[in-house]
């Protein structure tokens, strides 16, 4: 039972599940109800601050989908709960996905009340699969947004997640550095997205580092001779310019051994300043291949004003701002049923009216190539404009998803396209989202009918 | 080495670590620097709207570094990255911590500036295990902290945690789940942590199984029939007091059947409003042992609210404010080298100026009970009041550590002796926390070396 025990306490397998899903399950065989439903996925609006949404995790999410399934001491401690009847538990013990998902490519520019992901399946499947569905999307996404946010401000510096201690669990870290990667990073310092996604890895050295040594200089010729190839030295454990003046006296020391120095990086103080006054220094000492690195508390506005400012900085590297999405750290989001046994379904509890009937999204681009206008339609219309939703799954297995590398190619074409108003920071401007004539017939005889 | 991505991308293992743990060890190993080293976690101070953190985290933590290593998959990865020499890969095959920990008992009440878990181990140990401490330690803490204030503004209310969908990632909302319980929560709706830490499951139904059904009565008599020991129906689908009728003239059918209806769950709407209209037309119906529930958008601000206005809610669903601690959703903090063989050391950059030597806490109570001061100290000082950092782990062997029940007592102890003017959720006072003589001569005596 301890390697079950673990893997529930990492959140792995089907078990992590909200509790209700289960008790909705039972009520359903119960009730004898199991025709197939519909559901979306989507963030709501208004989402202030966020102009855009940048799409991720159905990646990570087909996968997880169609493995999915309880393990032998999964089920026996469910059976040991004595909450649900054996027959319901001995049905878990097979149970598979089986239905099928229609999504929209990761990496695609996203907007408010959009389904991103269409799930039909028998009832109870599709609801069981309800919390891991919003845990991926939601995340990934929110991640993701957060770093374009960070490409977009700053398109010429070569951004580096450096953000797992301070993601919320090492889960979420690695998750951040995909999603980060996807979006236009360049890299992460968390070694296991390079096992699990190969994204590149950076990481030179930590105050630690220069401080368990005698000297700051010895610290660095310690670091520079055991790894020639990758020297990048931390100049702000005790004074940042001279630490760059002793970078320009070791360099001689290492140049007659053959070895470069790379980069330095600054990690406290007016990043501005400092970069300043080492660029000059590290210039004057004739290291002007020398590159700066910056890091320490940095966000997207932060990454603005220095690149406003000129400071010579040439790699950032993020950490806590952009894995915890810290001025947002969640998105509105909802996995709503929209159809079951072939009849379109909607919520109308108050402020949360939505669109029912399986949908489509058309996006329509205007003659500069930038995004237009999307249209909300209902799955069956043939209408103009690329429709975003596409399959992902059928009958329970992935067909052929793009690779991260793909997906990144797409999130670069699609940010190619993001119109300059939505780019703004802190207010920026709407998107338009219109409702096709078929989809407004639908709800306007729904409500008629009073449902 | 599909398992092996498998396990990097849910962030287990010790790959999931920052690379520059790696490149120091490589440096280290060179350098032949292999002393023991003291390391010490802590929040850094101020930490606005926070007037006070609950220690949460090093149980998972602990376990953790009992068993971290590199799988042989691992390992043939990282030498396939070409990165490091045969030699330092072939000693990784074989890591295993070896070190000391003394830590902060789980469920104490901790502030800004205050180490509450100190590492001592050979040098390249200690900082391998850096990013599974602040990322154990933030994370809990943070969460435990949140739940915290959310226990204190409602403590005859039940807690329930709903934020798994939300969190950052499956693992998240498991290990929030666990600092929620331990802070005062009653429950969580996440189905692992019933497996992996024995907490109480709560769980109903969703929207979607009452639009599932052709009417709501139908719904509600579906799943208090499937499930009659566990019948709290979800009543704000379509007209919140229309359902609450409903639900009279079914307790009347349900009775006759030995059935009791247990409980309304109220999810939008003015929550206040609606419990009041909801209580009125229950008690009507001779329904007043049904108990009311609410949630949407909850955190403590309305919760303060709700409580104050005297709504008759008896149980509160809380998800994404307390999941991913929304207003703050990281703090800041740091693990720090204070001495390298026996030698204290510390850092100078800008504003992060840090006492050295290892370090311990000694907690003085005020004559009512509550907590009053706290002395930090050097280790071997031996000063009045209560030691907080106490021996959990050596030879990297876990101690007797408490239970998560231990640690929920403590929790529930130390917040009884939480000062009221630290509780204010907006503008918390400060805690007096005061630095030992011993402590002082030695920031000074290394000063005056220029250290």
């Amino acid at each position: 039972m301890s390697a079950a025990r673990d893997r529930a306490g990492r959140g792995g397998g089907l078990l992590a599940t909200d509790f209700y899903q289960l008790t909705m399950l039972h009520a359903y065989e119960y009730a004898g109800m199991g025709d197939r439903a519909t559901f979306e996925f989507f963030f709501r609006r208004p989402q202030p601050t966020r102009g855009f949404l940048l799409a991720a995790g159905l990646g990570t999410l087909a996968r997880e989908i169609e493995t999915a399934g309880f393990t032998p001491e999964e089920i026996a401690w469910l059976r040991e709960t004595g909450r649900f009847p054996d027959e319901m538990i001995d049905r878990l013990a097979e149970w598979r996905f089986t239905g099928d998902l229609d999504a929209v490519a990761e990496g695609t520019l996203i907007f408010g009340d959009e389904p991103i992901l269409r799930v039909e399946a028998p009832i109870a499947e599709a609801q069981l699969i309800e919390t891991l569905v919003i845990n991926h999307l939601h995340f990934q996404t929110l991640i993701a947004s957060k770093a374009a946010r960070m490409v977009l401000t700053a398109p010429d510096a070569q951004l580096i997640d450096f953000g797992l201690r301070r993601a919320h669990g090492m889960e979420a870290g690695v998750r951040a550095a995909r999603a980060a990667y996807l979006a236009g990073f360049a890299g992460t310092a968390t070694t296991s997205a390079g096992l699990a996604f190969a994204i590149p890895l950076y990481g030179t050295m930590a105050h630690s580092f220069i401080q368990a040594h005698d000297s700051e200089e010895q610290a660095f010729l310690d670091f520079a001779l055991a790894r020639p190839a990758d020297t990048t030295l931390l100049i702000d454990t005790y004074d940042t310019e001279r630490a760059a003046a002793k970078v320009v006296t070791l360099a001689e020391t290492l140049r007659a051994r053959g070895i470069a120095v790379r980069g330095v990086r600054i990690d406290s103080g007016d990043l501005a300043a400092h970069a300043r006054a080492v660029r000059a220094i590290l210039d004057e000492g004739g290291l002007d291949d020398v590159r700066i690195v910056a890091s320490g508390g940095i966000d997207e506005w932060t990454l603005r004003d220095l690149v406003r400012s000129g400071a010579p900085i040439d790699s950032y590297g993020i950490g806590t701002s952009l894995t915890t999405s810290q001025d947002r750290p969640a998105i509105d989001c909802g996995y709503k049923l929209v159809a079951y046994a072939g009849t379109p379904r909607r919520k109308l509890s108050e402020g949360k009216v939505l669109w029912p009937g399986a949908k489509q999204l058309f996006r329509h681009h205007g003659g500069d190539g930038t995004i237009d206008h999307d249209v909300l339609a209902l799955a069956d219309e043939a209408l103009d404009g690329e429709p975003l939703l596409r399959p992902a799954m059928r009958e329970g297995r992935c067909l052929d998803l793009p690779t991260l590398e793909e997906a990144r190619a797409t999130a670069r074409e699609n940010l190619a396209r993001l119109p300059d108003r939505l780019k703004d920071l802190d207010t920026p401007g709407d998107y338009d989202v219109r409702i096709s004539s078929g989809l407004r017939a639908l709800a306007d005889s729904m409500a008629k009918e009073g449902r």
